[in-house]
This record gives structure tokens, C-alpha cells and sequence, in this order.
């Protein structure tokens, strides 16, 4: 298995240079062939994916699960769309980011190139094959991409198809590399090939991108999991809290930028939580609450299980939240900075110079001020793509897209200059 | 032991909090005094390094180690010099580097944050001490200081001085924290204080990196290892290849931006070498060389060790070069891609097609045109300051300084708007 992913590794390696000079044009005329590829190659896509989703019953796999496996003709006609929005980006590649003339006279440019070798590791989501194949071609990365057993045909045959169309259209042999193995010893071969891929970023749950941090010496960029908050501190409007609230935990609770847990000042706790707990039992969602918590459920005939210390840490995904009440914003922004993921977080108030404390003081991605935190998205934040969001500080934060892709070189050009 | 270093990572992770809110006036207040106190506590400084140096020479340690290790009065002078150089530059916290509203009326911006916590984990240098420690409060960040054993008395007495000062001047107390035991275990503690550290930067041999990058959980920026080349493609100007080739090798043999190898054309090899070649060995140089080198050698009575495939690997940085012949651009560019380690690279000609196919296909930090690959450097690059030198792509590459060690987060203020 090792050399199976060194091999593909070192022809990404070569594939890659080349890549790294081709124009802008090119890459964005690649992206258009791939998009028409994908719809001309539907029904033999959607046969591939009809074994993985046979397969994936007999499992016994979950229907949200099996909903996001699933393709049909409307959904790979959106992933065909989206390489093409992704051709009318500007070229991310040959930006001049400084420029100037050493002492010695030599002359030094600072211009972004491709990283090289990207390698994604995610799980039972075709489209990622898709969204990753298209991006790496926009900023002339190679790519490796490690999709989930559950979904391996489908994005064997999305690759293949995205690779052949890219190679027609001009762009070197094997810039686009499927792994076509489920073993997993060919994840952890990928994290250790320093030197061959510049950069492993991982998709999925909290458990695959523990895994891949735990174990990479490749460079890597940890995404996604999101234990966000929302601090109501007085003053606020309540029904503002109340709106934010309701859209960051229930609009769409399975996904990372939903928020897990709910803080209030304890002056505020009841009058607060007695007009929202209601709310959030009205939609499904189960309580687990702090004493104040309790007291204003009881209040209200709303039921609130007592809160664990295992509470504060959980992101639950799910309908079902934390409450709990602190004393002003230094607890509420040392409770933050302990227990948050460093991904999306939210204050609700009235008060100008405790909102700005919190924006500085929170240690996260994005932080909100009266908005909900379901914001944080590549596409909201005007990126005009995503590949994940990034929870570390190192190269990317918060939603990310080409620009994480790429790095840059110093080029300096003399006439015979020596250092002195 | 990990206990202590734990104990460490929370203390520093609390005083990043509120060093994030300090200004630019505040952070260059307490340069000033961290300079001013290193002058006033010379003796003690010197006291023990003494200590050390005595430790040292009875361990029989080589003359340019104890050279490095060595500190005087002027030299104490000139680090406390670099500290108020730093408090020159602009502030880089804070910057506004995008700003728009969202279709939803929320106003985003993208504003320069320090990274939280920075380790540094380096050899027996004890500047490094006060850089690590200087750019650290410039950019906000707290500090963790993990030096070298030979070195230890030095680094807690710079330290401890320097946090003294910092303190007296408004930052918060533990902001630049030293590791105080030599037990090797706790710079393993440190690479795994996930959530804890946000950056660590190894500067050393390439023992400690490569310890550092195989066993890191935290994210790392890898520096400085350098398998440098120079390549003369013909035609190139005779005079010019042999004063940059000189000047690359044997200005300063020991550093990471010298050259341990030289490419040649080979139809020009002979012209080139008879020519370099006794220039090489007049100035005391070893040279591994393949068989085209060994012919040229032979030629002018210079001694030219057959290279093996180990030499085109190695990073001698001593009076030591390893000399090839390559049939042109294509296999120089593949023998730099394959055996460099993405640092300085240079081509020698006169051909500008050659010379730009190699600036863009050479994957390297830096990569010159007719000047010496020594330029690779913070001071000569205009950074005003240098922690390292980056040979990887994420983040930071090439010389790095006060941009590296910021991050970024998107603020979000809103009236209350919630995603539909």
C-alpha cells in the first residue's frame, strides 16, 4: 500500500510542475471541459453511484447519511455548475504581492504560485471530489484525493471522468489522482509523504481530523468542528436574541457553524430564558442547563436536564443545546476560549464596548456581533468557493478557498550581485 | 514534566488574551524597556553565560559552538539594538485587510490578529533568546522558550530580564515564558500542547526540525535546511558564474542559504569547470564531482572525489561541493526538484527563456537569476527582522518575520440578521 500512495504521490509531484505554468486561461478553459464531462458522463456517474448506495442499505447506513451519498441528475448538474463559477474567479496564480530593489541592486518579486501537491481526505461526500478536483485546477494544484469507502465508486468515477476531460483540455497527466484503494493504510501513508504533498486538509467528522493531526508530518490544515456559542449580555433586545438563537441552533443544526451552547448574564438569565427556552422545546430541542437554566425552565414548564461539565465541551450536532449563566463577559469570553473550537461565536447586546471586547477577545474564526454565527460560509463571506473552514491560525482561518491553496516565491533577478 | 510544560502553555495561553488588546504604542513602550534592561543587567547576563561557557568547554565543545554561545558586552548591546530596531516597524496587528458587506447587511471585516502562543524551540544560540522573545511582543504573541542545554543559564537570564521589563512596561505577567528544565521530554510535551501553542518554530540542526515535524501535533513552520544549488546554463558569462559561485560557497560555508552543489551544462562543463574548479580548491573546498567534473578536474591538476548519490543529497555546510554535468534546463530543474530542500536556487545565464522556465519551475523559496543564493535573507529582503527561514509552503516561505507570526479572524457586525 506504501508505494502504491508514494507512486501516486511522486506523479502528482510531477504532474504538478507543469501545472504550476499554465496560464489562467488554460486552467479556467480545463474547468469548463470538466463541467461538460460530468453532464455528458451522468447516467455512467449515477450507475457508479447506485453500487455505493445498494451497498451503503445493505449497511444499514442512516438516511441522512444515504441522502448525502446520493446523486441524481439535478445535484451532478450542480457540481458541473459549480466548476464553471469557478472558471469566472479572477486567476488566483502570478499575483505580484510585493515588489521591490534590494541595496545590491538585485531585483525581488513576491508572486503567488500553486502550493504544489494537495492531497483531501474526506468521507461519504461525492461532490468533495468534485469541489476539490475543480479547485486544485483553478490554483494549478495536483491533487490526491482520499474519498470514504462508502462512497468510493462514485468518486472513483467522478475523478476519472474530471481527470480525462482536464488532461483533453490540456493539463498535464495525473494532476488529478483518486485513491483507488478502501484500505485505510493508504490514509496514514498519505499524512507521512513530506516532500511529495505540501498540503493534506481533511474533511469529515471530529474523529478522521483528530486522526489526521495526531498522525500527519505533512502540513495540514484542521477544519470544521464547531462548538460555537451565543452570549446574550445585557442590555439586549430579546426578541433580536431571540431570532439569533433559534436561527444558529435549529435553521440547520447539523452542520458546523450551528451553535452547541447558550450564555447569559445571570442578571439577564431569566428574563431571557424564559422567552426562549419555550422556543427552542417548541422546535425539538432538548436542554441541558446550568441551575439558572433550570430554575427559568421551571418557570416556564420547559424541561432542562442538569448540565455536566461534559456539556460545555460537546458539540452535539444536533437538536440540543447548553445553557448556562455567567457572571458579564470575562467568564462568558474565558468560558469561550476553553471550551470553543476557535470556529464561529456570537454576542447579543446593546452595549458598543463589551461587543468590541468580545470581538477582540474571543479566540475564533469569525466573530459576530447581533448575527447569527450560521453565517460563516465561504459562498456568505463573498469567497466565491469553499474547501473548508479552518479552525487553526496557521496559513488559513475561517472559511477558505483559493487563496489557502497557494503559496508564494521570492523570484530576484540580478546581474552577477554577490552579498558583501 | 508534562505537567509542568502544560502548566506553562495555560499560563502563556492567558496572557496572549489580553496581550492581543495591547496597542502598537504599548507593545514598542515595552521593546524599549526590554532593551534598556538588557543593558543595565550586562554583568548578570554575562555571569551566566560564563556559567555556561565553562560547562561547555569542559564538555570539549568545538570552537565555532562556543563562538556562538559566546556573549560579550558588545554583543549583549547589539540584541538589545534589534529590539529597538523592531519597535520601529509598523505595528502589524491590527490591519484592516478586507472589508465588505454581506448581501444580508452585515458588515465583515478581515483584521491581523496575533497567533495566541509561539514556541520556539531552538539550539544553543542565546539571541535567538531575545529575537524569539522581541518579535513575539511586537506581534502580541505570547512566548514559550524552549533553548538548548548548553545554553540554559544564558536563555533564563535574557529571559527572566526580558520579562521583567515587558511586565514593568504594561504587558501581562507570563508573557514570555522560558522553559527551565534541559530534561529533553519537555520539548516533546510542547509538541503536543494542542489548543495550547498555535505555532512552534524549531531553528537548529536538521536533527531537531526533523524530531520536531515527525512528532508535532501543533502546527509548525519547518525552516531552514539547505540543499542550495547553482546551475550555469550556457551561454552564461564565465566571470560572473565563478564570482557567484564563489561567493555562494565559500562566503559562509555553515549557513543554510550557501550552495552544496553545482550544476553545469554539459557542453559547457569543461569551459566552466577548468575554470571554477582551482578557484574551489584554492580557496580550500572539497569537491565530490561526477565524471564530467572529474575530467575537468584532471584537466587542471584539482583532486575531485567521485560523488556518490548520497552527495547530491547532502547539505555539507562546510568547505565541501558536489559538481554535476546535466544535458540542460529540463534534468537541472529535476535534479534541484528532487534532491533541494525548496530553500535558494540559482541559475547562472545569459539565456532569458532558460532563466525565466527555471524561476517558475524551480520550487524553491527563493530563486535567483544571476545573484548569489547568500541574499536569502529577512535584513536583505527587506523584512526588517527575521525569525527563520521557511522551506515549506504553508504560511510563510522564505524568510519570515513579523507577517508570519500574526493570523488573521473576521470580525461580523450585524442588526440582528439571521441566515434564510
Amino acid at each position: 500500500m506504501e508505494q502504491t500512495v508514494r507512486q501516486a504521490a511522486e506523479l502528482a509531484k510531477q504532474a504538478s510542475v507543469d501545472l504550476g505554468t499554465t496560464t489562467g486561461e488554460q486552467r479556467n478553459a480545463a474547468l469548463f471541459a470538466m463541467a461538460k464531462a460530468l453532464r455528458e458522463q451522468t447516467p455512467a456517474i449515477i450507475a457508479a453511484n447506485d453500487a455505493d448506495m445498494a451497498a451503503a442499505r445493505e449497511k444499514g447506513t442512516s438516511a441522512p447519511l444515504l441522502d448525502r451519498l446520493m446523486l441524481d441528475e439535478g445535484r451532478i448538474a450542480g457540481i458541473a455548475s459549480a466548476l464553471e463559477d469557478l472558471a469566472a474567479l479572477p486567476d488566483p496564480l502570478g499575483v505580484i504581492q510585493q515588489e521591490r530593489t534590494l541595496d545590491s541592486g538585485v531585483s525581488l518579486q513576491r508572486v503567488s504560485v500553486p502550493m504544489g501537491v494537495v492531497a483531501m481526505v474526506y468521507e461519504a461526500r461525492p461532490n468533495v471530489t468534485a469541489d476539490a478536483a475543480g479547485i486544485c485546477i483553478k490554483t494549478g494544484n495536483a491533487c490526491i484525493l482520499r474519498g470514504g469507502s462508502l462512497a468510493i465508486n462514485s468518486c472513483l468515477a467522478i475523478a476519472d471522468v474530471l481527470h480525462d476531460a482536464a488532461v483533453s483540455a490540456g493539463m498535464p497527466k495525473n494532476c488529478i489522482i483518486p485513491v483507488r484503494t478502501t484500505d485505510r493504510s493508504a490514509t496514514d501513508d498519505l499524512l507521512k509523504m513530506r516532500g511529495l504533498v505540501d498540503l493534506l486538509i481533511p474533511r469529515g467528522g471530529a474523529g478522521l481530523i483528530q486522526h489526521c493531526i495526531a498522525n500527519a508530518t505533512v502540513p495540514v490544515i484542521e477544519t470544521g468542528v464547531g462548538n460555537c456559542h451565543v452570549y446574550v449580555h445585557a442590555p439586549a433586545d430579546i426578541e433580536m436574541a431571540r431570532r439569533i438563537i433559534m436561527n444558529a441552533k435549529t435553521q440547520r443544526p447539523g452542520v458546523c457553524n450551528a451553535i452547541e451552547s447558550l450564555l447569559v448574564d445571570r442578571e439577564f438569565a431569566n428574563d431571557l430564558l424564559t422567552a426562549v427556552l419555550p422556543d427552542l422545546a417548541g422546535a425539538g430541542v432538548v436542554i441541558h442547563g446550568d441551575e439558572a437554566a433550570q430554575a427559568a425552565g421551571a418557570a416556564v414548564g420547559v424541561d432542562v436536564i442538569p448540565a455536566t461539565e461534559e456539556d460545555w465541551g460537546t458539540e452535539y450536532l444536533d437538536l440540543e443545546i447548553s445553557v448556562k449563566a455567567v457572571e458579564g463577559p470575562e467568564e462568558a469570553i474565558a468560558h469561550i476560549n476553553r471550551y470553543g473550537t476557535n470556529h464561529s461565536e456570537c454576542i447579543v447586546t446593546q452595549d458598543e464596548a463589551a461587543a468590541e471586547r468580545f470581538l477582540a477577545q474571543v479566540d475564533a474564526s469569525s466573530v459576530y456581533w447581533n448575527a447569527s454565527t450560521r453565517f460563516t460560509d465561504g459562498g456568505e463571506f463573498g469567497l466565491g468557493a469553499e474547501i473548508g473552514i479552518s479552525t487553526q491560525k496557521l496559513h488559513a482561518r475561517g472559511p477558505f478557498a483559493l487563496e489557502a491553496l497557494c503559496s508564494y516565491k521570492y523570484l530576484l533577478r540580478g546581474t552577477g550581485q554577490v552579498r558583501g
